[in-house]
């Protein structure tokens, strides 16, 4: 029995409604009743009420039956459909915090299960959104949230970028394609009061890192009047952003040729030919160079990409986070300033922090730590959900020993 | 055998060198290789060369048989004396990074360990310099401190707030007086374009929370055109800094009527009575009032004491932290912002966070944390030593279900 009337009933096992009712969103399939509620009945990305082992409904959700994670939760309770106009509501929600946060449409405006969409990541650069969907279930909402997007938005352009290696558990093809509307090119991201080309269709991700805005919002009294070196530099974010703040002269590092010649373009762009320049090469080769060349910077920033992308990967992961980072530190200036960041969800803070002091002793420096990075704002943490906790980082002081 | 020359040698036990080699201080009473160098040799606070169990010296630090923290680390190797040199090279090492962080001389200089001068906290007001030392070591050291502060920051007075009870673990006696110079009265503190009248000497720690600056400095975004509650608000930093960041109503709460006599004060000099009043009251209770009044806040500011002192408070605190959190959850206006902090090392920010989670769900709401907070750059985190990280917040958005 089940009060759920107009959505087919995945039923839990007793007790398996405790962490949906303590706030979390997800559904794993050892904790579905599959002789009440057999997951062979769904079709991936069917949606569901999501129903307690006494037949009391928790609310509404999806279903894939070919994922570990078997059925997100995304309505609480029965009074709202899960449709077009809750997906405008959550958008309306969601663009409410990033209006308040933002004095320009330059951020992520949904990242899914914090902004009660699970499987939803929303990127805007002005007039352009980027959507990316993760699970079956938002795949299959996929013209209600296109619907859902022109109604709130009134886009230019919807590209959806829907090639994220996690697809696969999913079993979704990858594809990435203009889903609505004209895309301009380049399209541009503002930031700081820089303007940067960024390429949504066949860039990293969505285009842009938004997740290091607040982050590079911080530099300033790091940067001012110093030499700064930006490794894994990409589109030029962190580079460029410590030039505006007033850094006297930055290297950008990536190993992208075509990275780099974005970077050229974005320098060109904000007027920094004097100030900014960029290299190909691989970050470590280079900072072995400029090591051996006795170059120093008074400021390195590292922000490479996810060096443990599995929980498998992370022994190998963490020494190349400590060898980074030692390499950085050898090229530092006398007290200068190294910003160290991890995207790797599976490298605790506490495991790079530890990395970073591990580097520090071994060639007799001690470190200071000045600021804890996070994600920035409009990738918020859902406080029951961990895995939306997953870009760390410091400001550190380093010092002689 | 030891090549420490100048300093009774304190000697490890076997092993016992490597934490000190991988960054830590401390030296913990059972390390000591008691049969080569008997505790009872040493005077409370006398100096000594750390010597490892094969004789190499470790470095210079001090002792105090009678706390269980027996000796701490403060040079590495022999080559610096422990002496005033030393204070005033590490003062200005101190001072090099604040002088980057800070467009005016009022912020914390030295915090202990992470600024290579363990047991000693200096605070700088100005021209007013208040010390607080924590272990007989550094309070043997205090006229070799003392001078090296006149040498390096030449100070119109030096106040010694040596009432922290943390004292009585290093059997040191409570006092606060003025060390040096004259004290001006009131003792006034300037954050963020405003000034606060504070007192070093009466007043709780030093006489301001500058671990909190940094924290304050984010407020605009999320209180311009808010109506703002500040509760434990002490001299009214976060309240008025509030206002002055654009909030249009902020009201702040303590339950000293000390207190609040000296936000009234603030408030006055800050120019700003139309705006910003002063409430004497129990936290817990004006909550509970505010809730039965139905009165509606959009931003509530949670500041509390350490309610998690010592570590055997941990169960008791966290249901302190979880009930005032769910009280100003029940006066925030739809989509509201929280800011919550606790000071208790004894309460790790996981348990923070999980505190605040089960108080939104208990009321039926979802948290989106925006920004995690820590204490400012001027308390730098050591990354050995984990009790140099003690101050830990969230700022969250507060949603219906």
């Amino acid at each position: 029995m089940t009060d759920a009337v107009d959505y087919p009933a995945l039923f839990l096992k007793r007790g398996e409604d405790a962490r949906l009712r303590a706030g979390h969103l997800w559904v794993f399939s050892n904790e579905i009743d599959v002789k009440r509620s057999p997951l062979s009945g769904f079709q991936p990305g069917e949606l569901c009420a999501i129903v307690d082992s006494a037949g009391k409904a928790i609310g509404i959700g999806y279903v894939n039956p070919n994922s570990l994670i078997a059925a997100r939760l995304v309505v609480r309770g029965l009074e709202h459909a899960l449709d077009r106009s809750l997906v405008v509501h959550r958008l309306n929600v969601a663009l409410g915090l990033r209006e308040r946060l933002y004095d320009e449409p330059y951020y992520r405006l949904v990242f899914g299960e914090s902004d009660g969409l699970p499987g939803l990541t929303i990127d805007r650069f002005g007039d352009v959104i980027v959507g990316q969907t993760t699970t079956a279930g938002m795949e299959r909402l996929k013209d209600e949230i296109s619907e859902a997007i022109v109604k709130v938005l009134k886009p230019a352009a919807i590209v959806w970028k829907n090639d994220a290696s996690i697809r696969a558990l999913e079993h979704l093809p990858d594809y990435a394609d203009v889903g609505y509307g004209e895309l301009p090119t380049p399209v541009v991201v503002r930031e700081g009061g820089l303007e940067f080309e960024c390429d949504p269709i066949g860039g990293q991700k969505t285009g842009w890192f938004y997740d290091q805005h607040a982050n590079r919002d911080r530099l300033a009294r790091y940067v001012a009047g110093k030499r700064v070196l930006d490794v894994c530099s990409y589109l030029g974010g962190w580079g460029l952003r410590a030039a505006a703040q007033g850094a006297s002269e930055v290297v950008c590092v990536d190993v992208s040729g075509g990275a780099v010649d974005a970077i050229r373009r974005n320098i060109e762009r904000n007027g920094m030919t004097d100030k900014v320049t960029a290299v190909k090469a691989d970050a470590f080769d280079e900072l072995k160079r400029l090591r051996e060349e006795r170059q120093r910077f008074d400021v390195v920033i590292l922000d490479p990409p996810a060096f443990v992308k599995r929980k498998k990967d992370f022994a190998e992961g963490r020494i190349a986070y400590r060898r980074l980072n030692e390499m950085a530190m050898q090229i530092l200036s006398r007290e200068g300033i190294l910003v160290t960041c991890s995207c790797s969800y599976h490298m605790p803070r506490a495991a790079l922090l530890e990395s970073v002091q591990q580097a520090a002793r071994h060639i007799d420096r001690q470190v200071q730590v000045l600021e804890q990075l996070q994600q920035s704002p409009d990738h918020p943490v859902h406080p029951a959900i961990v895995e939306t906790e997953y870009l760390k980082g410091f400001i550190c002081r380093v010092l002689p020993a």
